[in-house]
Parts: C-alpha cells; sequence; structure tokens
C-alpha cells in the first residue's frame, strides 16, 4: 500500500490561517510516500488516481459520520512522568516537584524501567490521537535515546525526530550552563524547549537567581502565565512559542492563562498536556480545558468584551497551531498538499464509545473510544 | 440470588463523616433484599453467611486491583437536556437556554421523541456510576411520567423514586406560582428544586423582577456561586443544600464557586454534572472539575491560606455529600449496615482501559470502562 499509495474519501476536518474549523465534505484525499498528493472532488477522483498511479483497490470510503481530522500536536509533555498521571493535585510546582517528579525521573538510570514506561507512555499519548509530540526527557542519555527508539517503533522513522535543547527551568541552571546550550542549538540548529512563568512562585525565584537575566527566552516556551509586557515582547521578537497546558496550570494551581493576550502580540501558541503536571493524556481534554481556562476570562472580565476561546480556535491550536509553534507547520497540522498526512479517522458512533449520537446530531464530543485509525506519514500505526 | 442474598469479598473504598476516603481492605460485605446486612472482616464470614443463610455459591471474591466504591450520586442533572451535550460552551445561561435548552425542551411534547432521549440518557447517566440522580424533566407531564418508567425499568422500584417541586428558576416563575409550589411541598412534604445564583446577570435580573423577595430558597439549589452572606445564612437556617456544578459553571461560564465558604457556613454540598449546562453525563468528570474550581481560588488567594479541595474531598461530595444535600443519607451514600447496596465495581487494569496500571500504583485515575458492574439496592444492573 505504501509504496502505490492510497485515497481516503469522505469528510475532511482541520483548521486552517482562515477558519479554526472547516469542513469539507465528499473529498477524496490521496497519500503517497507519506505525503498528501492530492484533495480533490469525488468527480476527479479517476483521473487523480491515474496521474499517482494508485491502484482501485486502494481507496477507501468512510461510513456516514465518520470524518479524518489531523493528528493532534501536543507541545510540551514529559515522558518520564508518564507514572505520576493522576498524582499531585494536592500541591504547587515546587513541592509537587521534590515530591513526585524528581524520585521518578531518577528511576530513569534503570534502562529497564525506562523501556517498561516508555513503551506505555508513547503507545498511550499515540492511542489518544497525538501524532507529534514535543517531549521532555530525563538527564540520562541511554534512557533518552531508549526513548527515541520507542517513537521510532511506532512507525516513526528518524527523519521524524527532532533532538531539542531542554534545560528545565532557569531555576535548574546556571547562567554559564544556559549560554552553553545556546551556543550548542546554535552550532547544530537545534530548537529550544523551557518552562517560563509557570507560577508566581517561579517568577520570583527566578528574578532574585538571575536578576540580570532579560534573555530568558527560547523557542518553544512551556506555560508563560506571568509573563511581562517586556517578556512578550521579546517573545515575539525572537519568533518564539509559548505551550500553553490548560490541565497542568488547573492541576498543580500555577495559574489562569490569558491567551487572548498572547494572540494580540501575535505570538505562536500550541497546546500542551503537560504529563504529568497535566494529568491526562489526550489533547481532546486540552482543548476541552483551554475553553475552560479562556472561560475563567470571560467569567472575571464580567462579561465585558473578553472574547473566549471557542472549542473550535482551541481544536486549532491543538493541530496547526502546535505545528507552528514547533516549527513544523511546512510539514504537519492541517491538509494541504504536500504535508505529512498524519490523520485520525473519527467515528462518532464506534463500538463501546462513551456518546450516544441521536438523530439531529451534526457533530460530537468524544473520546479515544471514537479513533478508529490513526495514520502518522501516511501509516496506519493504531487500527 | 435475590432472595437468598449475597457477598463480596475484597476493597471496600468509600467516604465517611470523619474520612474523606476510607480504604478497607479484606473485607465482606453481605447484602439480603438489597441492603446491607452485615460488613465484616474474612475471618468472620463463614458464621456470618450462616447467621443470614447466604449459600457459599453466592460469595463473589474481587480480584487483585478491583475494589467497590458507592455509586456516585449526581444531585443536578436535566434528563431532556441530554441530546445538548456538547453544545453551547460559546455562550453564557440566558443566551444558552434561548438559543439550545427551550427549543430542545419544547420538543418533549412528542412522547415518542421523550422516549428515545430519556432512554439513552438513563442508561448512559447509569452506565457513568450515577446510581441515584436528582433530575429535572419538562413542564409535559406524560413525558415525565415516562421518565419515571424508565427509571423504574433500570431495575429501579417505584420506592427508589421521589417526586421532588421543580420551578426552574425565579425568572420563570410570578410570585403567587412559588407560592403555591411551597404549599404544594409541604401538603405531600416533598422536597423542592431550582437554579439559584448560578449567573452574575441571572442575579441582577432577580433582583429587579422580585425586589423584596428574600426567601429564594429551598432544599436542593443549584449552583449558589453569587450568594450574599444573608442568603447563606438563609440556606443554613431553612437547612437547604447546594448542588455544586463545577462543568457546568466552566462550560456555560456561570462563575467559580467557593466551596469553602459553603462549608464554612456548614452548608450541605452535594456534585452534579449538571447535563447539559455541563457537558460530561460522569461524576468522575464532576470530582475532577471541582477540584480545578477550587484550585482556581487558591490561585486567586495568591498561596495565602486557601485550602483547596482534595480529589478525596471531592470523591466525599459525590457521594455520601450529595446522600446528604438530597435527604437519603439515611439511605445511601457510603458503606454502611442497614442502607442500600449502591455499588460500583472498579477495575483500573479492565479491558480497553483509559490508563495503565504501573508496578509502583496503588490507585488510579479511570472512566466508565474501569466500571465493571453497577448495583443498585443490590441488583446487578450493569455487567
Ligand atoms: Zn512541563
Ligand atoms: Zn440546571
Amino acid at each position: 500500500m505504501d509504496e502505490t499509495g492510497f485515497v481516503m474519501c469522505g469528510a475532511l476536518v482541520h483548521s486552517t490561517d482562515a477558519e479554526p474549523l472547516e469542513i469539507m465534505q465528499h473529498k477524496c484525499i490521496g497519500v503517497k510516500e507519506g505525503k498528501i498528493v492530492f484533495i480533490e472532488n469525488e468527480d476527479a477522483l479517476s483521473e487523480k488516481i491515474k496521474e499517482f498511479g494508485i491502484p482501485q483497490t486502494d481507496i477507501t470510503y468512510l461510513k456516514k459520520g465518520q470524518f479524518l481530522c489531523p493528528g493532534f500536536v501536543d507541545t510540551h509533555l514529559h515522558a518520564p512522568q508518564y507514572p505520576n498521571c493522576g498524582k499531585g493535585l494536592d500541591m504547587g510546582l515546587l513541592d509537587w516537584l521534590q515530591t513526585y517528579t524528581f524520585p521518578t525521573e531518577a528511576k530513569f538510570s534503570d534502562l529497564k524501567y525506562a523501556d517498561m514506561v516508555y513503551r506505555k507512555a508513547v503507545r498511550r499519548v499515540l492511542r489518544n490521537g497525538t501524532t507529534t509530540g514535543c517531549y521532555f526527557a530525563t538527564l540520562h542519555t541511554d534512557a533518552t535515546l531508549l526513548l527515541c527508539d520507542v517513537i521510532k517503533v511506532k512507525k516513526r522513522n528518524y527523519p521524524h525526530i527532532t533532538p531539542i535543547v531542554t534545560p528545565r527551568f532557569a531555576l535548574s541552571c546556571c547562567q554559564e550552563l544556559m549560554s552553553k546550550l545556546g551556543d550548542l542549538a546554535k552550532a547544530y540548529d537545534l530548537p529550544i524547549q523551557t518552562h517560563i512563568c509557570e507560577t508566581r512562585d517561579e517568577v520570583r525565584i527566578v528574578g532574585e537567581t538571575f536578576p540580570g537575566c532579560e534573555s530568558y527566552a527560547a523557542m518553544v516556551l512551556a506555560h508563560g502565565i506571568y509573563l511581562s509586557d517586556n517578556e512578550i515582547a521579546l517573545i515575539k521578537a525572537r519568533n518564539s512559542a509559548i505551550s500553553h497546558c490548560p490541565n497542568s496550570n488547573f492541576s498543580i494551581r500555577s495559574g489562569v492563562l490569558d491567551l487572548r493576550r498572547l494572540e494580540e502580540a501575535r505570538i505562536k501558541v500550541g497546546l500542551g498536556t503537560d504529563i504529568s503536571g497535566g494529568y491526562h493524556p489526550s489533547m481532546l481534554n486540552a482543548i476541552r480545558t483551554a475553553v475552560f481556562v479562556s472561560n475563567i476570562h470571560h467569567i472575571e472580565a464580567e462579561h465585558a468584551n473578553y472574547k473566549a476561546l471557542s472549542v473550535h480556535e482551541a481544536f486549532r491550536l491543538a493541530t496547526l497551531g502546535g505545528a507552528k509553534a514547533l516549527g513544523l507547520d511546512n510539514r504537519i497540522g492541517n491538509f494541504a498538499v504536500g504535508k505529512d498526512f498524519d490523520a485520525l479517522l473519527i467515528d462518532p458512533s464506534a463500538d463501546g464509545s462513551h456518546v450516544d449520537v441521536l438523530p439531529d446530531d451534526s457533530f460530537s464530543d468524544s473520546d479515544d473510544r471514537n479513533i478508529l485509525s490513526i495514520y502518522v506519514a501516511g501509516r496506519k500505526v493504531i487500527s
């Protein structure tokens, strides 16, 4: 199937710059060597399969109610913290790191433990429809290479894995280390990720530790709740992105991000689960929780002009927005000719579904049970 | 099995006044005619089954990792709004009522439609582990009787259904109607439920419509976000309860309830899904979201002495707290001799589970897939 390509015909749902949710009915999407080679109306199908040499037998018609959407892009998650999902909703970040995170991460010196956890974590994240993840690992080189292997095993080839320079956050690094990491990223043209302005405590302590430091900004910055206007301007100037992790912000009591403030400054924003600061590995949960966070701002603005995030906009953040935040929107994030076919086949009426589909419904709430198949770069990795 | 009773042996997890979460290992719980007749250690089992005449063949041993917990008590949900779950996260209460709720509820003049929706709604609510629900219906008598039939069909006998006087909220009632409804409740000794202080707009409008009205308080009051100190005192004096519906409050942008303020006033509080103001029919979701709501208060109190709700406390609100709010704690809410056996058999490692159980785990996040069986008054209604 891979060499000759394939076609899927039915409804496509995705985001564009112009529309947070575009629904395209009765489309045929052609895939060859992992990439989308055409998106056409059904009447152009026979001509197109001839052009690309795709056999009739490799055309799949979606059933009524089913649709394809892009795989989710999780811009911030910690693979080694997967065992802690659901733990620690009873404390704030700094206590939580000491109590749960650091002891768990220390275990990754043991490759057998790392192998067990990383396999389960990557499998679960993928099962929830995340086809691209921006992972934090630990300081252990062997375990981290093993994480890359596990992701590769999930049908990703090495070209789909990008190393990323990862100081956990300024609290844990001296200025010399930060500057050497910057040199490293420049030398190998690598992205950088770190945590920024996650809690009020953290901002205060960072201010005390690095009094002269105004350059605490990099490429993918997780959280960014308590940014000053100057920091926002700096982030914009450097073309850095914020990973908004709503479940984490609620769970470990970090704060209530004002997404509109970042958008007004034209800063790129993606969504993240932040496993295990956030307890849920699904980007569907991140979408719903991002709407809740934004609704809090609407409530507290006392019905002024605050326009809360819509579900459709949150969906865009979880797909195209994340791709842009990671600098990968030339390759993933929505359905466009030339991009990888990273896609989810959704069936609102799937067996064992958590939701009932009623006669009047046009669209439905769902969870991983509604994701029938998952494609990464054109390969069906889960079905 | 019903006449001779049965025993289940294993771990029991429930709440008491003293402990938000009590874990009892290696217990045997005996059930006869729907009621719990003993809770004993394993060494007392042979004596107890003799005493109650329960055959050896009716003893079930839970598997490793499994446990029993009380069925959830949903103190506030609208059965006719089930078709709207997930709709309307883009507007506040008053617009949302006009756009989604009133048109849908009008359809319940059609008994065929009512039958279709009510069957699905009750089934789904039950499937999520809710064994007691405090439902709103519509103005249509026949459709509402049908709802009672549907709940009865789910193995509840009529003694398990209590009618409840239900003015939707003051906005929709004149003072004469409110006072007649009060008389009705008194004459038949019926509970009352309504919505109270759900949004800032509502409070303002109610104030304008009933300028002299200080008695807008009844038995089960949904929401109660914007109560004045006087109203809180009145609610306490009348021994009324608040149904806290966190998902609804976030979804339709009502507000951020301060639960601790109600608890300090010693007001009874239960949790509700408020389908479809809330989009999720599961009380597990209500538990998690209640913690988020409370965490917001922790965040905004700038780390002062605000003690956010723990997951264990939220679990208690969803079981024993709800039973108290509905005045049913003599019959349901936790495991005690004489109470109905309303119970969920939970298996963190259930087939198709959403969560991975790792070697170090003691307890896990879960969803309806982890609920293997559901018992209502001793009868297995789902397995
Ligand atoms: Zn993080
Ligand atoms: Zn309601």
